[in-house]
């Protein structure tokens, strides 16, 4: 066989430009952004390929956690070069996914979530687990490949795990969430992880300066049940009074989002992290009907009062999930 | 809180009989049915209820080898009991799972399979590895675990690896195999992995006794491309002639099965083993099309030499996914 210098070149450019890339859901929280991180780290102690980007803005939480560390420098793209292979981490539902997934090639997915319609071409590596965290995952890669991370990986793991089980009063939590935790914390030199979880709660709870429209789609997810869709919106915060009293302000953007999204329902949760309770506000009869029927709750002046369900992926989606079957 | 006596007794009943069952897919070949024994054995060595079960039939190949080791009594059964828990190995899409899937809990997937729209409503523990067998995984799994397998386990493992990557001929194979082969190899007891491969594969050619509408079936897997389903048979065989020589019953068994499936496409391939070649049966217009598509090869009174491609998940299901694309 001979293969021309042209040949030779051109196949070269493709396996140099075919690079693989980390990629987060949209409204990413604090596990998505650090698991993808993290696994960069990871890839490139092990001298693999594979780079976390920026497809969409992180919240307040993230941003204190990377700012304790030495700065991240995560590349902002608004796309990535046809035929990339990517890594999807905290997320495999195509619908909080990278737009036009099917255009690449997932290799890996590493997630603690419930699979919402995901396809694939081709065999990969899936790496999911019913536990707290991404990060808690890739905790036990970790161990079973005798890798200890660095310092500021270990940090990143921690808070990531703090982040998403609320420093384990979630009912997602499980020990496997507490024993990492416990493991990395001389790793990752954090003395309290209490006064941790609290200073990062309240960098969450920071919305000062944020429009109604970006607070409701702070952690929003989409979701698909049956031909319906219905988004859940949650913040999570150890200030509820602040959205309580930009409640109008809120209402009218939900009314938006369902128009222009042409939603099934919509759910913007206030979960208070101090006294683990759900305020949820409603905003039409649809949405109050799954809340009646997943719940058995009514919504009075469009606030419907969900108790102790303050975990989206555990107690909200499951139920709603039942309405729809 | 109080709770009544019948309380109690209703809740150790619905403990009770909440069963765990490992479920393989229709058409089940050796890696399916041995990964299930596997993992039930795994499960009881480590005090965790699961228990496999036969929800069809074997094919020779599996007779063989487990006729080798002390007889597994596999439990058939019809369906399981509502509400039961279930693991899902060596498959995951719905199309060739277990009836009415959507009624268990899915709480494992160990497979080593492209994604077919896989969804659950609640997390689950997932791992899948872009591997030849499904007992690779599993013993990537036991290795974390530090869990050393009897030897009637590890001859289930090497058999269900040979079968899976023909003696690793087949373009699935990996370096993981053959190392999980190789690491197995003196717990198992075999002298010599390639008699042992060759017992196995003249066991699976030894079809005889045995029905056209049978053998198309025997190792067959529906796809959906959109909305378009498509049939995939393989026949693996030392012995192709066999089939060649019951053509014309093959090809009208095949008409007939597109009949009764609405199926949008059927491929039966005769993969010689030794030869590593593959001659395909095709029957209708649709079909040809399919195979002039994906592979640029024309069909001769319903034959289409489809060469060296010799696996169905590598080499057949990614091409004709693309033309569908």
């Amino acid at each position: 066989m001979y293969v021309s210098i042209y040949n030779l070149v051109y196949l070269l450019f493709c396996i140099a430009t075919m690079k693989t890339y980390i990629v987060w859901h949209t409204n990413p929280d604090t596990d998505a952004i650090c698991s993808a991180l993290v696994w960069e780290a990871f890839c490139r102690d092990r001298w693999e390929d594979a780079t976390a980007v920026r497809l969409w803005e992180m919240n307040n939480e993230t941003a204190y956690v990377l700012s304790r560390i030495s700065e991240k420098k995560l590349q902002l793209v608004s796309e990535l070069p046809e035929w990339s292979s990517i890594v999807l981490v905290d997320h495999n539902d195509p619908q909080q996914s990278i737009a036009h997934r099917e255009k690449y090639t997932i290799t890996h997915l590493i997630d603690h979530h419930a699979f919402g319609t995901f396809s694939t071409p081709s065999p990969l590596y899936v790496r999911v687990e019913p536990v707290g965290c991404t990060c808690t995952v890739m905790y036990h890669i970790f161990k079973e490949h005798n890798y200890t991370p660095s310092q500021e990986t270990a940090y990143m793991m921690i808070s990531a795990i703090l982040s998403d089980t609320l420093h384990f009063r979630s009912p997602t939590t499980t020990d496997a969430d507490k024993k990492a935790c416990l493991e990395l914390q001389s790793l990752a030199n954090i003395k309290d992880l209490g006064s941790h979880a609290m200073a990062m709660f309240d960098a969450k709870s920071d919305l000062w300066d944020m429009s109604a429209h970006d607070i409701v789609q702070l952690d929003y997810k989409q979701y698909t049940f049956w031909n319906k869709v219905v988004a859940i919106g949650v913040m999570e915060t150890t200030n509820p009074n602040y959205a309580l009293q930009r409640k109008q302000e809120l209402l009218s953007t939900m009314q938006q989002l369902t128009n222009e999204q042409s939603l099934d329902g919509l759910l913007f949760c206030i979960v208070d992290i101090i006294n683990e309770t759900n305020t949820c506000f409603v905003i039409d009869e649809q949405s109050q009907d799954i809340v009646r029927k997943a719940f058995d709750v009514s919504t009075v002046d469009n606030v419907a009062d969900l108790w102790t369900r303050i975990s989206r992926k555990k107690q909200l989606v499951p139920a709603i999930t039942a309405v729809f079957w």
